[in-house]
């Protein structure tokens, strides 16, 4: 019933070892069918190697398994509430991918400091504050989507103009239109990533300037956007 | 006699090469079966792309040979120690993978900054005091095992919650349920590693929060365990 | 009419990937025909998988599409700036390719530490200055190009002889005798980039002495060079 | 008449860039018949992936080529004063290999930091002096070749329990009894370099035991060693 979705977020789970973002199992993607109101997942634990288009989950809002039988990602009520508070994204990935949770680890913003993160996010990458013990302990994963959502809010960032953000002692999460845009972004994350951990060992002030992150950020986004085949 | 384990531990040693944890012949895989008191383990100096399944060595706990022609791996008695003392083990792996080596030639605990170590390892990653010279002058492979005990008792760790080690100015062993599980570990003992690394370079003092590694731990291991397909 | 200027630029991008230059549709190659006084270009946001002869670009030197149907890459104009201005140079490449755009974004010139850059680059790849908001509000793209040349005007560097510069906050540009040659040196330029960082990092205060820069550039290059099959 | 010695150094120059030692035709492996008084060696600015037997270059010990067309390396005066001087050396290699060579550019000695280093190399890889202003402008590559010569006997280090040196601001020369075994010589040293630049970091005054340094080195080399299948 669910079977384009389904096929569509298979594969943009199996981009995930293509481009070297995830290590044995860690990581998953999702799309949202907002019109049927479902979400479509990755199993919990099952090796990329092996999945096949039938080991999709597929959930309602509320987190109610609606077609498949294996247990959804660990992760999913994460997704959940980020498809509830961002009406404008379509998916959402999650990985471990290595430079990105450094600056995670470290609990540090990830700067803006040229135009390769520019062309896709328009300011610094958001890290979340930490987990109270009382969330930690609570509905945990939940509770991760509900403390990013605190941070979009809190600076006021539209969820679609920096679609990334890093989690304090954890890991980043990305998203975009599709599951396909969120990998993308992934992608572009930790490479954004790299670069400014050994910028900044360079040059430990140094900042984008702001028109020059307007620029490559409007060029590609928006109304007046002239990269690309348009 | 011993083939089915002879055909494990081969296929667990040819995993080294596969996921980028060794050079050359750096690096030995060994199982323990332990209703018939044996351990199969890589021969010393054999490549890996010529390694078959009889140049496996198969051993007593006495370190006698009892099938196989070639000589055992020159770390055998570091592996027979472990097995010795650490009952609920199964399986062995020592490298010389670049970034854990990093840690035990700097002589530093890996320190546990996020849930990607938290899910795996339940604190610290320890590393082992340095050895006496009369500990290298002596057996100084067997030594190598008993200083890994040592270290283990003294901090009060179950191995099978800390499944990996780093000898100070040498490398990693990493253990597991068997050897596929304990090339496992080696895995992510080499991806931490490298994380925290960068980690550590960009906020010196970070640690990661007591109940996050907690929560992490505990999700996938122990009786509440919740992650994956159980 | 373009067919083996369009091949030759095809193939010089397709370069880009396989030299691990790009993420994505990021970078360009570009190659003058200056006696027919047009020149081939990347078209704008293309995959490198799907890229066909036919998507090439070629262009006058006023920007004027000559063949082709797709849009040319966004950086065109910074190419006709430098073609313009260095008559010397018959293909030029840009990326983001992390190493170079590293020291771009420290606003760092790449200096030059040892024989491997001074085999390629006689003396330190220069950073730009920052563009100003008028030059980024603009014509960026030809801004940009205007200021690479003023860089060289004004440090009196003849462009052949240092056939790289990084844009300070932005990335790289490397250029050669045609195309593939622009590429060779941007694979160099990103190695030498690498190297420099750690050296550094280990080596603050270090620089090549003068003599073992002239006497690598110069067995490579000019009229009395030793190197190759002469 | 030299085909099988030919047929071994174009075997040992391919594997340079199969262990990613080599950027384009950076790096040239020699072997010397020292019955026959004669040396092989890489062609100059040869692609590897066009490299044939018959464009291996022999020459006799005061460089005068008795077998092939091609110019042999430009650096074919440094390894034919090894030869001369290191009577016991039966292959050279030099590469560009990148963590070596970011050593060599910070002209300072990669330290023995662990049993990796310790399997290997019998102390600290040295590092030579700068070449003077005369050397470099006279026979600067046969003066290359007797400044490593000039390190290894100041410091009194027998070029077997060493094999491998780096040239301050150039980048590293690896021997071995044969060009395999100055190859892998070669890998070994390119990993233990960069082991030691992040260990650095990490531990800044840190040193390997003496003790367990001649543990290792001596349990793989000389009249006791144990290692492999003896």
């Amino acid at each position: 019933m669910y079977q384009a979705l389904k096929q569509r977020v298979l594969a943009a789970n199996l981009a995930l070892p293509k481009y070297g973002l995830v290590t044995f199992t860690w990581g998953n993607v999702s799309e949202i069918d907002r019109e049927r109101g479902v979400i479509a997942i990755k199993p919990s634990g099952v090796e990329y190697d092996d999945m096949k288009v039938d080991d999709i989950v597929v959930i309602d809002l509320d987190g109610n398994r609606v077609e498949g039988s294996l247990n959804p990602s660990s992760d999913t009520d994460t997704h959940v509430e980020l498809y509830k508070a961002f009406p404008e994204i379509g998916g959402i990935v999650h990985t471990h991918s290595r430079s990105a949770t450094i600056w995670a680890q470290a609990g540090i913003d990830i700067p803006s400091l040229g135009t390769t993160h520019a062309d896709y996010f328009y300011g610094d990458i958001p890290c979340t504050r930490k987990l109270t013990k009382a969330e930690i302990a609570g509905e945990y994963e939940r509770n991760t989507g509900l403390v990013i959502v605190e941070e979009f809010n809190q600076r006021n960032i539209k969820p679609m103009s920096i679609p990334s953000v890093i989690v304090a002692g954890h890991a980043p999460f990305s998203w975009g239109k599709d599951g396909h845009d969120a990998v993308h972004n992934a992608v572009v994350l930790e490479e954004i990533s790299a670069m400014a951990l050994a910028t900044r060992s360079l040059n430990s002030g140094i900042k984008i300037q702001p028109e020059l992150s307007d620029k490559h950020y409007l060029r590609k986004h928006g109304e007046n956007a002239y990269y690309g085949q348009r």
